[in-house]
């Protein structure tokens, strides 16, 4: 049966990624205490193209993805799925994105009651020229209290759901945890969120918040700080939206640095 | 050149709606004060198939849907386009959804700053056996700030956006604008949601909300009084949603009814 | 510390369903073969709520959904969590929904390669007056390939990514399994979708659909035949969506009925 | 009434974009016939905030683009609207995202018949160090039919829906006009998709789709040679995303290059 895909191509154009996109498949992830948490993937997995061939066969990409189906994956396994992808399908460059759910438990303040809270988080991997690369993004939600309507009103201060989302690249042999990260995250806010809280859990927050009003400027602020100050980060893009309770859109603020744009601030 | 629609289909099954799906198009909106507003509609328009027919001519659907693109619609001329596809297709039952964001004008509660608020609207109509149907749906933002948590805490309460969502259908040549239902609705939130709000305004949403604390049953529970006292409404499903500032999932509440439900209650 | 919740309320308004929305939870799903399957569930739960109670303790919701993380889930036990919320709120209504993407393995038709597709399933259940009510709903991806488009072209006809969307209630005691409903369905385009085809499964799909052209008209009254001749069937509500190759809408047809629209037909 | 955000900030944190997100609006973009078309505008809108400060006034951003509501918008407008909350907020960089659905005239190939194709388009301005920077983006439906799947098979081929995806950057002084850069790129597929298609034109469409095969790595290659050939390009990034008709996900292929990599190559 004839192979169109390794025909030769004569355009000249070498591309930089093909692959899938969006396949879903169930994964195990690795966890910070030694186990492994069962996640839903969504997969976009892709080779670079060198300019003589027409096409890459996509069957294999998919085949290696259900490979690894059974067995946790971290960063580690990430740089393992596409050194094999590299190798079967004769390219220089790979480049894999896994997004999940993660869950990680959680206790009310106060009741102690436990239930578990998800983020949402993506592993980004590639190899080539520079050897492997690999980002962790996460999105933590928090509430946010807003210090200009505090101090205006008289009682009161409108506040909200607010998702902080962090895209880190970290030194080389270095990594940090989900759980780690997002627990970190999670204090920047003016309080945290949880999936279960009773009444007396509810008092704490309430007033945990009205006492530590933020804006989502001074979210980031805090953002950028913890990221500024842990030497692992070498590069990070960071966000912070606030869905504003008194309006239908959002506040927002953005950051984007590498290591030596820190050191120099 | 041969038509396969219209060939003969034997087995015997009469299908409900036959269409096309999330059309997009550019249309008129008839507003209340007498003019029109430019919406970007999202269209769904089918009808019967009577079980002697293969399929249907959906290039007629499009068809006709562009030839209302310049004219401004409301529910008489939604039953105008079902009555022409009708008979194009020589269909006794026709069904149409029309989805689209309609702005209101808005203007702060102190300030009066002018600007516009987006509601997610939709216009639902079938014709058949019963004659004319028509639906009206609208998504309505607003704040909500909890009762409990006011209540048992020395300062503060957590708030958040809510969206109220009511479809309801009217009594035969009744008719409710947008524009009025809308501006019942978000009467029943702790507060509006708005644009835009100058700092003297967010003092007021503020404190309004404060003073004016309701679950989401409360707000429910107020939409189902004001929607069972104006009796053009026959029939009408309503939820309200509230993004919890302090979980990262929603609570909510649902109600639907017809006229009779109502005054039997 | 006072309960607001539990205050009475005045407006003497009862209410269908009060609870909890889109909350996230590793749930199992119990599988036909006896084990059990780990998916990403979101789950909204709720309970009607008498007319004299101001509010629900929606912590309870989200405690009771917790407590079933660990225990595999079909009708049966969403029947016990039901009843569970229903005792523990007072109240003789209780509705809960379950989403979740569930996997079925799928060897290709000439290679057998094993992978394994993702189905977006519900479960919708509900307990009162009339007592349990279960409905399965599923999305099933198939390609349809277009007759006329076939019948007038020299060569070649237009296809595409289609999903068939099915909800149904079984007769009490009855149960369709997933898997069961879904290899059924996916028969009943011009051909199935597969995660993996190598060339020789590519070749094979290519021409079963050819050979097997289906309007969106020809894979719904195949689905309505197979839902009217399988008599634990009570209800349902059927759906074909064609995503056009050569449009940038989908062309859809849709079907509810119940078991006594279907004797008679 | 004291104005928190104005206060003094001591973390020595500058902000690089800090502004309003997801706020819908409705605008008027100008056509290159001359006039203009009202489309519903979701605008994001942000400046840096120096580190002095602890936050900027939002309310200040939306009362801009309220403003821009009745005036017709290009390049050029937006230049001036981030000047002008550049200087109302006392900032040196601003920058603004505007995502509209735009609709374009398109006659069926056979019959001319008339409609108007949609397509989601971009608008990304910036001002700061470096001057004002413009990047249109566009995203064009196209179809595409699988040569490998022609060639093996004894008849038929399987093809599909895809999207064409670019975000460009021009050469200063230069303008391109989404009207032309979509008439080139929807060439670039196996065929053009269209809203409205009689048979004759279904014909038409599906005989060119199986005499004109492309793989995704090949409609890729195209936009690349196009991009690299037209001089006012400085920069781009160009994706294609086929929704597979055969599996349940999406083959991709990815390229980005400033007009150096394209000399070069």
């Amino acid at each position: 049966m004839k192979d169109i895909a390794i025909s030769i191509d004569k355009r000249g154009v070498q591309i930089q990624r093909v692959g899938i996109k969006d396949l879903h498949v169930p994964l195990q992830i690795k966890e910070r205490q030694g186990g492994f948490q069962h996640v839903l993937g969504n997969v976009s997995l892709s080779v670079e193209l060198p300019h003589r061939y027409r096409g890459t066969h996509l069957s294999r990409l998919v085949e290696t993805v259900f490979q690894w189906r059974d067995k946790p994956l971290s960063g580690r396994e990430v740089r393992q799925i596409l050194n094999q992808v590299g190798k079967k399908l004769d390219a220089e460059q790979a480049h894999m994105t896994v997004k999940f759910k993660y869950f990680v438990p959680k206790a009310a303040p106060v009741s102690h009651s436990e239930s578990a809270l998800d983020y949402d988080c993506e592993f980004t991997g590639a190899i080539g020229g520079d050897g492997f690369d690999f980002i962790l993004g996460v999105e933590v939600p928090v509430t946010t209290l807003c210090p200009c309507s505090r101090e205006i009103s008289e009682y009161g201060a409108h506040n909200q759901r607010s998702i902080i989302r962090v895209r880190m690249r970290c030194a080389r042999d270095a990594w940090m945890w989900i759980e780690d990260l997002v627990s970190e995250l999670e204090r920047l806010g003016s309080s945290e969120v949880y999936p279960m809280l009773k009444r007396r859990d509810e008092k704490y927050v309430t007033e945990k918040a009205y006492l530590n009003p933020k804006f989502v400027e001074d979210v980031l602020r805090d953002v950028i700080l913890f990221l500024r100050s842990d030497k692992r980060v070498l590069w990070y893009e960071a966000e912070c939206e606030n869905f504003e309770s008194i309006h239908n859109h959002s506040a927002y603020a953005y950051q984007c640095e590498s290591r030596q744009d820190c050191e120099q601030s």
